[in-house]
């Protein structure tokens, strides 16, 4: 039989397996709830757990196994294969996890950050099409992403490397942001900074719409209302999604100026939008870019969808492969 | 006798030749004039010419070199050892070099952009300090600049990669750039950007300045002059050395963001401003970066000079150590 990669999606609500080929097919998938009681201290005996359970189930065993790859929220540290600082995971001091899957299951282990591991597996098998050079960008409750250059993911000398929505797109007056700077692009383009935008606008807004209305009447939005009422030709709410989308055109233009990778991936729950948003987005990239970057840079919509996850966790272990 | 290390920095005026331990240290160094007369033909033979001179005079033979480098300017074939549309040499079309060279001295050959060379130069030896994560920003007639992330100089799929000068600083009323985007970092930081810089302030500016007086008297300045009267209290220029280190920090802020490097170390003539402009720059690099990045990310002037070249160059070759 075919040696197998086992890949690992570790969230605040669950974590997610998957029994993978060399070639990324996904043969089997399953998924736990995340206990995160008791300091956390329940995840990883719960993962081995499972892990175990589901191997006898499939008749499989270590043996079957290059190795398993996972991705965790907070500061991962890849050497000692460590969790720091995961607060949706109660994880707040340094969190054994390598080690102890590693005796317990006995198979090789390696970790990488989620929105890094994410960047793997659309980069492998999603839209990257398995291009050396491929830029994640995650839209979601906050910005995350990921980056894939000249083969190599990039973590940078303290491992912020790909801390893309964490790039300043208004520096003038922009929105103070979680992580102490103003103008940051999760202020504007993360599922609630979409509407910070909105509300900002509707200051100024004269026309008749919906969006700008229930905003008036202080009734919550979400980016998905916005998006949808732009789509249904609210012109208020298509004003949002232009100023969104310069935003995301000008940090993917800066991206792909200094990088110049094969094509930039958007995902995450505001990516849903699809080629509504792409489309808008693709028109500031294409005027913030220099012309060998404006051809050679694409544009596009996530392909894996919740899959990224396990898909690029398996993808860590192909370096057990040669070992 | 230990093997050596040859880097040739081509450019349009001169051709810089080093000899190089494979430590980085220049043993010995020349340069012969860039001959462009007839659209470049004499360059390559020149080139040959002056290697042959040289290990003769040295009493070196083709066995003591593990390989030559060699930084050019234009578009850079890796793979052919090919250059194409170096304006500056005359080479239009596209001029075989590698091919030729290792035929000749009969040593291997690897070839990449100037500024690509450069800021290998700068991370090995100069102010990067050999770390894996070095970027590399150089401000002269235009900005160029050279990307090392996780160890490897980052092209990007089309070779564009390391284009800082086109990062789009001032995205809504930006100067028109060579490029054809507008807002570009070079029409603002380059030699000739800083002098827009202080036209358009010049305008609005209302107090006494020598510069402003210059400007409005229709005399050349240069950014240099610009930089000499700001440190001598020149209260308008200061204003422009300002406005172009917020431009010069808020680029080097937002490729931290992302790439999270060691250093980004400043070269190029404008760089000779020297600490008086370092500061500057930090002091804009450190509000729009976030934490870890303020840490881990520091921001340095250029150490090796004109040596960039010949030791970037120099160090191309190292990789025919172990083939």
């Amino acid at each position: 039989m075919s040696r197998k990669l086992l890949g690992i999606d570790l969230g605040g609500t669950t974590v997610k397996f998957g029994i993978l080929t060399l070639e990324g097919e996904v043969q089997e998938k399953w998924a736990i709830e995340t206990n995160t009681l008791d300091a956390g201290k329940h995840i990883v005996p719960d993962i081995i757990a499972s892990i175990k359970h589901r191997l006898d189930m499939y008749g499989l065993s270590k043996e079957d196994f290059i190795g398993i790859g996972m991705g965790s929220p907070g500061a991962v540290d890849r050497q000692e294969n460590t969790v720091t600082g995961a607060f949706n995971l109660n994880w707040k001091e340094k969190q054994e996890v390598g080690s102890i899957i590693e005796k317990e299951v006995g198979i090789p282990f390696s970790i990488d950050n989620d929105a890094n591991v994410a960047a793997l597996g659309e980069g492998w098998i999603g839209a990257g099409n398995n291009n050396p050079d491929v830029v994640f960008m995650t839209l979601g409750t906050g910005v995350g992403g990921g980056i894939i250059a000249d083969g190599n993911l990039i973590h940078g000398v303290a491992g912020a490397g790909g801390e893309i929505g964490h790039m300043i797109v208004e520096p003038i007056n922009g929105f103070a942001c979680t992580c102490g700077s103003y103008g940051c692009l999760e202020t504007v383009a993360s599922a609630t900074g979409v509407v910070k935008v909105a509300r900002l606008l509707a200051e100024a807004y004269e026309g008749s719409s919906q969006i700008k209305a229930a905003i008036d009447n202080g009734e919550n939005i979400t980016s998905k209302d916005i998006f949808v009422a732009a789509e249904s030709g609210d012109s208020f709410a298509n004003s949002v999604v232009e100023k969104v989308s310069f935003y995301l055109g000008l940090a993917s233009a800066n991206i792909a100026n200094i990088l110049n990778p094969d094509s930039i991936v958007i995902g995450g729950g505001v990516s849903a939008a699809g080629e509504f948003l792409r489309s808008r987005i693709e028109q500031y990239f294409l005027k913030f870019t220099f012309p060998q970057v404006k051809l050679s840079t694409q544009i596009k919509i996530a392909k894996l969808g919740n899959d990224a996850g396990i898909i690029g966790a398996a993808s860590l272990a192909k370096q057990f492969l040669t070992k």
